[in-house]
């Protein structure tokens, strides 16, 4: 499958950059945040719905997708586009970071990992090939390759040996490549240490793939160590590939990893928080569910363009909340979706306009978050 | 307010009638079924997507309404079709059928009915003046009196005095009515009796109200006594009011109940069953989980046009009924509606062509009810 990425403009303020994807089934702009379609669909929301909020791509989770429906009926219905009917960009990680999350019911080897699936406990074997043929058969733009997800805090040996297993599971990976695969994207790891991160980026790149995901990050580390990280491990990575940190995170980790280089990100907040009744505006986070909001006939964010702003109240997502009604998942993560998307955007047109640092203080400022910058970040959260 | 009813065209062969049903709100083809949007909205779905649907109409439930967020929060917030972003006409019940369903936590007398929330456990007083005040709160386009559901089975003592005192409480809610109110719709009541059903309806078509809703059906009763009811009351009601039966029902039953003169129905079966995997279609009922559609390519029903056939397969459906996603709800939703939608649009266009009895045999035969008709129905039944 065809994949290209271009770097539209890079920042001399920062190391943010502006580019573009192109990919079989449509481009997307960068950075890019991707909604999580977990079990092959954004919950609550059609790809209509996703394609007008401005979403350019999903992510859609191996590890759930092989499990049910299954990734050979998924191949045999046309792929996970049209299963889907979402036309546009899919990037799908290798499963591993849920397999890891099972905790007691999986067992790492050399070979790869075997685990017991959480709906019927059945017994898997997942291997970095077939994590690939996976990938293969649902039909995905963008593939990840298996890793191990370090969990935080490791003792350096094991992280080391861990980092080391990743990196050959990727020449595996990339040693399985068939033509017309998706492009497959090298998970650097290397836990919280800094020389084993450089280790891990530098072998990765020699392998060569056509992007670079920063795993092991968002497990439970403070913020100032994720930041670290990231500093210490963009360097390492080529100018002209894209760089996807996984699972994150907050508008604010967004924005700091964009201005540490990052083009991609995925993560369940916008659309979980919806679920919770958890919106995101532009003057700071709202809890729908508040009693102050029971007869507050403005939209939650006047400064909103989204299909929910323009047509409801906060009175009445409040009381679709409270009474457990479905449509509150819906227009709330209409509403989350929306603000991420435009986030972005505006992310995009600071780049292009070479103003990104006076956004980053804007939109700190307004939203109350420049307290929690970590002293040695000063340079970076301006 | 504005409300008038206009007969457009009337069978020969049967009870049926074409009409148009016009309120301040825009109108309504009759005969027509409306979805139920019990709390302020038709569960999972929009107002837009209704009116895609083809949706003219829907119906709220003063009980649930009055109860949270409250029919003064709604007046304050611009009315129930301000607040639930609903443009089109809205029929709200009186709250009575809800009141009597809670049994051991209401109490009635002649003064009207007290309960407790089933919320809260708080204690209310629903008056048949009250029942008419919140649904002028909520600014409803048709209101219903408060009446008393006559249980299934009742002995003819109780039904009498029953029956009597909604006569008497319909009375009183036509005394206080007040300039711009809502078209008043009273509940023909008599329990299975027939002298007490033709008492009850010619009773209340002397008081005079813009239309009649025949009530204490599908409580339980055999679908044959449903249709002696309507065979002995609509022959007392006005040609020139509509006709509504409460909480009804199956295709079929809709179908026998236009045959019958009925004009207007309700019911949550479209949207429970959807959110329950069962699905109509013009062969019969499909229940999408069954492991027969796990990997069928084809929409839940090829002769129909809605969005959900027009885009997903049957085993995504199944796929995300399975995997308890709200698309799931939302996408059956859409069917079922549509289907019931259409069926009604099918019906209309029957009686304006005078071949409703054919339409009514070749539907029987595809959906393999016929064998269901009660014999004394059989002239009705085709």
């Amino acid at each position: 499958m065809a994949f290209r990425f271009e770097i539209i403009q890079e920042q001399l303020s920062s190391k943010a950059r502006l580019g573009r994807v192109e990919t079989d089934h449509g481009s997307l702009s960068t950075p890019a945040f991707l909604p999580v379609g977990t079990q092959g669909t954004v919950k609550s929301v059609t790809p209509e719905e996703l394609a007008e909020i401005g979403v350019e791509a999903i992510l859609g989770n191996t590890y759930h997708l092989y499990l049910r429906p299954g990734h050979e009926t998924i191949r045999k219905l046309g792929g996970l586009h049209a299963f889907i009917h979402w036309e546009r960009p899919i990037l799908t990680d290798s499963g591993g970071y849920q397999i890891f999350s099972l905790a007691d019911h999986r067992k790492i080897s050399e070979e790869g990992v075997s685990f017991h699936s959480h709906l019927d406990g059945s017994l898997h074997f997942l291997s970095p090939e077939v994590a690939m043929q996976i990938q293969r058969s649902l039909g995905s733009d963008i593939a990840v390759v298996l890793d191990e997800c370090i969990p935080y805090p490791s003792p350096y040996e094991y992280a080391k040996a861990s980092t080391s297993l990743t990196t050959r599971w990727a020449m595996r990976c990339l040693r399985g490549k068939e033509e017309n695969d998706p492009a497959f994207f090298a998970v650097v790891q290397g836990g919280m240490y800094r020389d084993l991160r450089e280790e891990s980026a530098q072998s990765l790149v020699e392998l060569g793939f056509q992007g670079y995901a920063i795993g092991g990050l968002s497990v439970g580390e403070p913020k100032s160590m994720m930041l670290d990280v990231l500093e210490w491990t963009t360097p390492f990575l080529p100018r002209n590939a894209p760089r996807y940190l996984m699972g994150v995170g907050t508008p604010e980790d967004i924005l700091r990893g964009v201005m540490l280089g990052i083009d991609l990100f995925d993560c369940v907040l916008p659309t979980r928080n919806a679920r919770n009744g958890m919106l995101f505006t532009s003057s700071g986070k709202v809890s729908i569910k508040q009693a102050q909001y029971a007869e507050d006939g403005a939209p939650v964010d006047e400064a909103c363009g989204c299909y929910t702003c323009r047509h409801y109240s906060r009175a009445y997502l409040r009381h679709l909340y409270l009474a457990k009604e479905i449509l509150s998942s819906r227009l709330n993560t209409i509403h989350n979706l929306y603000y991420y998307t435009h986030f972005l955007k505006k992310i995009r047109d600071a780049i292009q306009e070479d103003r990104l640092l006076d956004f980053y203080k804007t939109h700190t400022r307004s939203n109350g978050f420049e307290k929690e910058c970590p002293a040695q970040h000063q340079v970076t959260c301006g």
